[in-house]
């Protein structure tokens, strides 16, 4: 009975969702006249064809998996949804819902540890073509690794607003990440840059381990678990950050129609 | 090692969300206009309060928990949702996925058996007005027992149509109902005149049984393996019909912004 310690982990997940480093020439996008003409458009599609906001409910609630790519004819309405209000008030309702949890958690008597959802994209630089177009072909799995090695993903707002919140509270984090351990320095200084500071473990996924990321965090809460940590919050925008036992006391799912992680 | 059959079990849940019977009077909607009003209306809310499919989101991807009641300012929304095509048309991708995974299967050399999710209610019957009315408040948990003992719910088509695809595969139907057992005969007598003739088993939760439905559903999926069944797909609208191990090999969630079942 090695438990010598009870502490609470609110631990989550290093998720990049990165396009290619380009800033320059994409085509302008009025963000109005997307969202309203994705809104209308849907009523025209055919009864055969799949509604672009079915796909994402689908996806959004473990349904279809494995899925390599978005479809075609659902890249207006993707990049509406990411770049619109959309993707950032769902983002908003669950950090939100995140926060009110765990300031109803009574923690008193116990050394107070978490971690919480780390999340980062190239938020405000992106342009949706540029972002759609590399998300509706297989990952260029080489130029992802460029573009972790920039290190230069901003935070979400919504994800560090939690993230400083579970501090104030006295919380600290535990970032689970299925970035490759070869990635470590440069996880870590982009961390440090974003606001990300203060956390109590960033744990990467071992480069020559052959477990998928299910199966590779599911192992790492249970390790946790062993150490004595009560790990009462998990956050990821990947159902593979959340599912296998143990699962936590609650979990948290933000949006993620732009890739799927199995 | 008493595994002398290896059965394979697609199962599911009966769920029934009701109103009260009542048909006359009703306030007729324009579908079309609802839905215009709410996907227009939604530019206008100011940045503090929760955009209503930002709420079902959050209730969709398991976030928000045990709550009781639609917010009362998404009324309209709901109803546009439930009423309108996109209910249908989330329902359908769900079930198209089942039934694609559900012909992949390579079950050759066993005993096909399996379950469907069924999942019904008053579809055509229903006015939105009515239906929301009920759910702005907690359930009337009288009004709904009287509502199963009339056993007239009609089937949802789509579940209708993958419980039809599954039989015609080989593949035969465990129910698993949160309904207590005293709705048994009930239940029976509606799932034959709905068209769900030869299932498997049919399981109720017992009276007295003090355990929430994601215990009760678990531990009848854990009997089932315990049997030799091998429960090749899990289908349902409540992540408590889904979550706990053993979740079976594949899941499947319809929608259902209408209540939770803890």
């Amino acid at each position: 009975m090695p438990v010598a310690k009870r502490l609470s982990a609110f631990l989550a997940t290093v998720v990049v969702v990165a396009a290619l480093a380009s800033g320059a020439g994409a085509t302008e996008v009025k963000l109005a006249e997307i969202e309203r003409t994705h809104t209308l458009r849907r009523q025209l599609l055919s009864s055969r064809s799949v509604p672009c906001d079915s796909w994402r409910f689908a996806v959004e609630t473990n349904t279809l998996r494995e899925w390599e790519t978005i479809p075609a004819q659902c890249e207006g309405y993707v990049g509406n949804y990411m770049m619109g209000s959309h993707y950032r008030s769902d983002s908003r309702v669950v950090v939100d819902e995140a926060i009110a949890y765990a300031e109803g958690l009574e923690l008193s008597g116990q050394q107070r540890k978490g971690g919480v959802g780390v999340r980062r994209r190239r938020d405000h630089a992106l342009q949706p073509p540029l972002l759609l177009q590399e998300r509706l072909r297989p990952y260029n799995w080489t130029k992802f690794a460029e573009y972790l090695a920039e290190a230069r993903s901003p935070a979400l707002p919504d994800t560090l607003r939690l993230y400083q919140r579970l501090q104030a509270l006295g919380i600290k984090p535990v970032i689970l990440t299925g970035r490759h351990d070869d990635s470590q320095e440069a996880t870590a200084k982009n961390l440090a840059s974003a606001g990300y500071t203060g956390y109590e473990k960033l744990v990467h996924r071992p480069q020559n381990a052959k477990v998928n990321p299910r199966v590779f965090k599911s192992g790492e809460r249970r390790k946790l678990e062993d150490a004595g940590y009560v790990i009462v919050g998990n956050i990821g925008d990947q159902w593979s950050d959340l599912l296998g036992e143990p699962e936590g006391a609650r979990t948290f799912k933000l949006p993620s129609p732009m890739y799927c992680s199995a």
